[in-house]
């Protein structure tokens, strides 16, 4: 059956997958940029957004592209929140298309949980679907959309925190910078004693992130 | 100048200094030995609590030891919080001399900080001294007992919170422990933007605990 990953995801030291304030032109809010600062430089980043070509990319950020390039291979379908497909409010627009221009990163159908749904917007190789679905009935769509591929848990914060709360989530890759972010949203409230369901492994890179790996434990 | 240092302080991951439902008992409430696991098997827990005789010491836990070692170096004098010094409610019992029996670890005066003093009290090589004070003033007093020597900030996450605030503290060593307590006391709470002031590093240890070193930065 097919796995449900998360990759990539930041948050802050203490605890915030996004800032206070998200909007626009601040998608992030007061964060800005700063949970993704190690990514940014990695190759998959840079190869991402064509960035590749222009610059050489610092071999020192090997460690991290060794985290960073894990997401996308295998993943046959993304789920993500309506707080990640756009600013507060978006439902309200409805040439709203994302943030990811004309070829979103993601080359697979996106399944978006809102509680306004639209029609499907398909953007090159990738296909958003509005749902106002629970994690369980999302994740079941999810997977007969991937085939036999994975299943990757986009964020932001709180629904991913739903998805390790109701024990959906097989492997999760956590960035935890070193900033004290102070507000917004946090992603480890209501997540007691989780580590009794996953095997934890930490390493700290030069970029001063640290790579925190959940995996579920077999039963 | 004297520092003022911190050494050996966990926190969870989700940011907890402690647990909840402190008691005699329970000294770290629901949090038991679990934020302290990397600690223990230390050579400089070991030799503290005399076990070192009784054992050998994991060499596996050298990395861990070289940060657990750096404790009481050089420290002249330890500032505590209330809820270090005694479980909820120690004010009320005359009797009540502290956990650690009669030579406690510190050798050096400690200041007790609580809304309720008490007549100074002389165990082994330590003497524990009762303030109803500032952080600062307790600060201006710590010096002074002190002398060269530097001052350690012992905790709980309250009292630590509030000299980190008041940006009085020169060197923090946090040992961030991947184990989610959910609840607590949490050490991160208004520290927003902290990292501006400080040289930040971290590194993880096998033990999987990573270890951060707040450095001040020079003016």
């Amino acid at each position: 059956m097919s796995r449900v990953r998360v990759h990539n995801f930041s948050v802050s030291l203490d605890g915030f997958g996004t800032g206070e304030g998200l909007s626009l032109q601040e998608p992030f809010g007061h964060a800005g940029e700063r949970l993704h600062t190690w990514f940014f430089p990695t190759e998959t980043f840079r190869a991402q957004t064509g960035e590749r070509e222009r610059r050489d990319v610092d071999p020192a950020t090997a460690p991290d592209d060794a985290f960073a390039s894990q997401w996308g291979r295998g993943i046959g379908v993304e789920i993500m929140g309506a707080g990640k497909y756009g600013p507060p409010g978006w439902q309200d627009d409805p040439d709203w298309r994302g943030w990811w221009g004309e070829e979103p990163p993601f080359h697979t159908p996106v399944i978006v949980l809102t509680h306004r749904p639209r029609d499907p917007l398909t953007l090159g190789e990738t296909t958003f679907h509005f749902r106002d679905a629970s994690p369980e009935d999302a994740l079941a769509e999810a997977r007969q959309l991937a085939g036999d591929l994975d299943v990757h848990i986009g964020g932001g914060p709180s629904m991913l925190r739903d998805y390790l709360a109701a024990g959906l989530v097989d492997h999760a890759h956590i960035a935890v910078v070193p900033i004290l972010l102070g507000r917004g949203v946090r992603l480890w409230d209501g997540l007691e004693a989780l580590e009794a369901r996953y095997d934890v492994a930490a390493i700290t890179t030069p970029s001063g992130t640290t790579h925190l790996t959940l995996e579920r434990k077999r039963p």
